[in-house]
């Protein structure tokens, strides 16, 4: 399926870092150990020692180990990883979302005078901006009619059949003909969920859940019941099927592929037990496959789709991560429900804008975009380390921070004398975006906890940032 | 108010055209009439003979006057003029939107192997193309990680505030802060409409109305009831005073300037009454001024808007018949529902694209865009005579055509024994698009209407279109 493994991409270095970066999160390697000697490790490892220097200097970065003056680099004592989440909860009667704080998220979203860790968005620079924008110029000058007339409202065919060949290189038989282009992900789920339900009906979630998802489906006047996804290991196919079996679920909404905020990747096992579940169900399946494409092993983890047998899945996803978020194209595919799905986009906003699509089209047609995914994600990847290890370093004792193995958010849980919303509002007051916890709940739970983007660049000012919220979260302790 | 009567825009010759066509549609010059010679028609008006030569080869291009060999000009004998609509209909109870003839549009709408009689969209050369493409192309090399992120979800600020001037300009008070823009209008009526209402609600709308409305009513499981909208004067102020009375209704969505279909403008004194009745009943009024740029007067008719001092109107507006319809850029004035329309925004589509914003807001900086209106609507205006004088050839006796003085949309009504349908199909079957007018009726009436866009520029090709739907339809006749 030609997909990559982390090993292929990873420099020698860090392939050695990455070792020991597990035994110390296994605690294979304890607080205060002091560490092999830079000769001892080369010769373990048959590397060279500058290569073992390398390794150490990564992981002093990120602030794992520390040098000791004449002694040698030893296992720093970190703050405890994260157990987010915890046991399902009971299944209760289906409820509306009522949720103040959801509206209240907009506020920090409009303003762009944050350092932006409240938005889930990679940097420009870590995308492939200036191909990305040529391709654009280059659809412009080729045929500025074209570029400036309607598209067809399913989306131009090129576009369709790059996105279903991408799906189709991950093992998910995907024709252009059931590809809807969207602008962007949400409009591909609201459109999935409207085209699913009624106004009254139930509809399963998860928990935490994005909050753009939960106020839809309040638009929506429905009714939720809600699934846990864990940080450290996503949705419990058990668990769904429970609920889908007590309650007359409609349609279901779930990100199993590093769900938003918790980061959890939900195993292929339980996938496949989800869509059956839901299969026998009758429930629709609308998966946000929105962060499918940023595992940072390289290995792309399976959409639903993959298991879908009955036609029960439309899978939503979105260039906005991956490529160019400003851009807004997305797309759904909807199998059998396609027309049916084209018709309610044709009736909301008729046509998805035909000058990004071009961009996209040609970009995907003159550019490695796999290679520039694999730059992304292994920018990603380290810049979680490097936040993981500011919030250790910084953050109030007992900060629990997740450890996703894709996307580019945190999930921190704040030790239990800290309000979320307080530190939520104490960052604003210091000029920092952060989401707080709460809005990732239909009815307000995750009090204490935080979701903290990483997909800004690395740099002085983020330094700067966790370290002030950091001292704003000890203060709050106090 | 800075607007331009079309006496300052039309050249002589046009002038002079039109005074003899205004006597020609009033019937105080006769079918079989024999015209003034060319000198005399130069002495009595003042003019060249060059003049009044241009006067009258326009005047026979549109197949209004004939030339007859060696004895001079002649009124043709036209096809009767339109009483297209009637009185009003007594009101029933609010009804769902019931009609399968709504499905069928998307079909026709996906194809791009027609003649483009069914699109209502200007040519892309009867649009600053060129100049708009430039600005994009702009946008991108100026700064290209701008253009391809995220803008605020409620719009660039400096489009924004163009979009608040041109209103300003026309006599309504709008502030850009309660500009939110759009992909397209129709997604601003949609938002508007779901912010409005709840499902079951009943909405008051036209008969005929665009049916891309009507599909977004019965998708949101509205019901309705009708008020006209007449070719020759618009809506009944009266009638919508009547039906807010009688029936609940919720909110009202209106076209009065140059209806789609009808192209029925609806007069000043009309507008304040129907926005008083409105009012006073605490109906949200949607208005949709998609074509209010499209005189052919050059003078903007009023926005419902402007006579609106509470609060209920909802203004929504596009960029996509006047500037480019595939960069999606529309708009709604929220008036203090601004803010609650924006979070809908929010959880629909998160934001519009940011290029064709950027786009758009840098056309307006730098070029005039007046100028390219003043050129569309002569292009616009002059189609429609075209297009008229080619159906008053070549289609059956006692069909009728509208005659609107703006937008792009000619509504027909066929002789009793031909079927709107009927001819869709068969000129479909001739690769040539049209509407039947059963697509415009919630419950599929206008069963011997068509709706005919004139955005294609005249060419032969559209003629022979035309002509070819004659024949068709004198075909069906038999």
């Amino acid at each position: 399926m030609g997909v990559l493994r982390v090993a292929s991409e990873a420099p020698l270095y860090e392939r050695l870092a990455d070792g020991l970066r597990r035994q110390i999160r296994r605690g294979q390697l304890h607080a205060g150990e002091r560490l092999p000697s830079l000769r001892r490790l080369g010769r373990l490892q048959g590397v060279s020692v500058a290569t073992a220097v390398e390794a150490y200097l990564q992981l002093e970065r990120e602030g794992l180990i520390e040098a000791r003056s004449r002694s040698g680099y030893y296992v720093r004592a970190v703050a405890a990883l994260p157990r987010v989440g915890g046991a399902p909860k009971s299944a209760r009667a289906p409820r509306e979302v009522r949720n103040p704080a959801l509206l209240g998220v907009l506020d920090v979203l409009v303003r762009d005078d944050l350092v932006p860790l409240h938005a889930a968005t990679p940097s420009p620079d870590l995308l492939p901006t200036a191909a990305l924008a040529a391709c654009g110029a280059r659809a412009l000058r080729r045929d500025a009619g074209a570029a400036l007339a309607y598209a067809p409202p399913q989306g131009l065919a090129e576009l369709r059949e790059r996105i279903a060949w991408r799906y189709a290189r991950c093992g998910v038989d995907v024709h252009a003909d059931e590809v809807v282009v969207t602008a962007g992900g949400m409009e591909a789920i609201t459109l999935a969920l409207r085209s699913a339900t009624r106004p009254g009906d139930v509809v399963l979630v998860e928990t935490p859940a994005y909050y753009g998802l939960l106020q839809a489906v309040a638009a929506l006047d429905l009714r939720v019941v809600e699934v846990p996804n864990r940080a450290d290991g996503g949705i419990d196919a058990a668990a769904v099927a429970a609920l889908v079996e007590r309650h007359p679920v409609r349609a279901a909404v779930l990100m199993p592929n590093f769900n938003n905020p918790t980061g959890g990747l939900t195993g292929e096992d339980a996938k496949r037990a989800i869509v059956a579940a839901c299969a026998a169900r009758g429930v629709t399946l609308v998966e946000d496959d929105l962060y499918g494409e940023l595992a940072y092993s390289g290995e792309r983890p399976s959409p639903l789709r993959r298991y879908d047998a009955s036609g029960c899945v439309i899978t939503c996803g979105s260039f906005s991560k991956i490529l160019a978020p400003g851009l807004r194209v997305g797309w759904l595919l909807g199998g059998r429900r396609s027309a049916a799905l084209l018709r309610a986009k044709c009736f909301s906003s008729v046509t998805t804008a035909t000058l990004p699509q071009l961009a996209v089209a040609d970009y995907l047609a003159r550019h490695d975009f796999d290679r520039a995914l694999r730059r992304l994600r292994r920018a990603l990847a380290d810049n979680r380390l490097r936040y993981r290890a500011a919030i250790a370093r910084h953050w109030p004792a007992g900060t629990r921070v997740s450890e996703p193995d894709g996307g580019l958010a945190l999930w921190l849980e704040l030790p239990a004398g800290i309000e979320g919303q307080a530190l939520f509002e104490a960052a604003l007051a210091n000029g920092i975006g952060v989401l707080p916890g709460h809005a990732f709940s239909s009815r307000g739970d995750y009090r204490h906890h935080l979701r903290l983007s990483f997909g800004p660049r690395w740099s002085e000012t983020i330094e700067r940032a966790l370290r002030r919220l950091g001292a704003l979260a000890c203060a709050l302790a106090r």
